[in-house]
Parts: structure tokens; sequence; C-alpha cells
């Protein structure tokens, strides 16, 4: 498992608008990624954060957790995002969190085995966004893996 | 109707992130918004543009749309995005543009009787981005206007 650091490296050095948004890893464990980003970078004209910052940092830290779940296989992949839905529920008037959290035991194995036997497989990951303990944002990502 | 560079200047001063977007307004009529954006400032760990950047300017064209069509309205109003939906169909290697079109005269007229009415109105508006005359992303967003 990279360290967060490792993976926020990665995250500014690859995908640099990562930075931009003003993202750094709160926590890349297996079965959950936190990402934080930065109110100021990604205010708009209502003094609330931007719905596509949102949607940007949910998106990143769903790939993040394949990511960090499949770096240690041997056999190199690509993650690609297929699709996603996201719901904007309240406005976020502060620095943020995202969390994606692994699914079930189920849906997670049978992703594994589909990338194993046909060297492709699909998930759908959610990532949820809170402000005072209430649910803001409520995100859906459709990610394939490609190996 | 706002000329072209006024709606740049106001996106890149209220909404700052469009600015590291590189986000640029190509045209900005009552039927249609074109924003394109910078592949550089957007790229990916695949050289492929990042799957949050797409969205981001998507939303962004849509939200213009109806910031160009309300501009004119005497009372002051607010624009909130509630939900949104995209589909990444081919990947973007490239400087994009993303188009949003007003919807129907029916449904837009819709639109406007409720917000003068009822003081709110909710429409869902599409957006797409073209790859060598490829579909590569299907956006729809729906947003609610408060005056």
């Amino acid at each position: 498992v990279p360290h967060q650091s490792v993976l926020e490296t990665y995250l500014h050095t690859h995908i640099p608008i990562s930075k931009a948004l003003g993202v750094s890893v709160v926590k890349a464990h297996l079965d959950q990624v936190i990402l934080s980003a930065s109110f100021l970078a990604n205010i708009n004209h209502k003094k609330t954060v931007f719905g596509g910052s949102l949607q940007s940092v949910a998106t990143l830290a769903c790939w993040s957790l394949i990511y960090v779940n499949l770096k240690q296989r041997a056999m190199p992949y690509e993650i690609v995002i297929t699709r996603s839905t996201i719901d904007y529920m309240q406005p976020v008037i502060s620095d943020f969190q995202a969390v994606a959290e692994r699914p079930s035991e189920d849906m997670w194995c049978t992703f594994l085995r589909c990338l194993e036997r046909r060297q492709k497989g699909r998930i759908e990951l959610g990532a949820t966004i809170e402000q005072n303990d209430q649910l803001a944002v409520r995100y859906t990502g459709t990610f394939a893996a490609l190996s």
C-alpha cells in the first residue's frame, strides 16, 4: 500500500489539476481513501465550492481507491472511468473531504476475478462529501480496469 | 447578451478554478455557449484529459448558458446545480470544447414561466465534447434558478 504522501505526489505529478484543486491525501488504505481539498481554490460566485470541483475530487478519491488496491498486482493495468453521477444536496462552504469506500466484498471479488480471467473488470464506486456532519454530495462512478 | 470576453472575465474572477482549467469562452450566444479548455492543464497519467476536468468544463458551459440568458432579467436570481450525469465515451487527447445548447423552446419557456410565477424554475441542460468529430463526452446537468 503506498503511503499517503506517495499517492499525493503521484496525483500532483501525473494529474496536475489535482494540485490546482488543492488536493491532499488524508488516508490511503485498501478499504478507504480520503482526499481533502481547498475551499479557496474552488470557490465560486456564490462563495460555495464549484460543483465541478466537487465532482473532480470525488472522482480522484474513487480512482485512488482502485489505484491503491491494484498497485500490488504484478500485471500492468489501466483504470478508465466510463460514467459518473453526482447529487449536490447541500452547498459546501469550507475545505472539504471526499471519502471513497471499497464496496462489498462480493462486488470487489467479482471485479478482481473478472480482471484476472478476462483481463477486464468493471466496478461502481461511491464517494461522499459531508459538510457539518450532513451529507452534501453523493457521487457514483463506474470504472473499468484493463490489463 | 454579454460579450464572450465579459463572460470569460466573470468566470476567471468568480470561479477561479476555471482559469486553472485553461477555460476560454469561444461563443456566448443565447442559444449556445462554447467553452474551450487546455489539454496540458488537464492531462492525466494516461496522457488523456482527466474526467473531472471534462465534467467541470461541461458544467461551466451549461451554467454559462443560463447566466447569459438570465442576465437580461431585471430581478436578481441565483443558479444552483442539483445533479449531473456524465458518460465518458472516448478519451480526449487535445484541447477541447464543451458545447451547451439551449433545450427545446417548450422546455425553456416552462422554465422561465416557473421562474416568473413561483420564483423558482428547474431545467435539465445537456453539453457535449467531441474529439475528431466523434462524441467523446455526453453530459446532463439539472439546474435550479431561484429569484
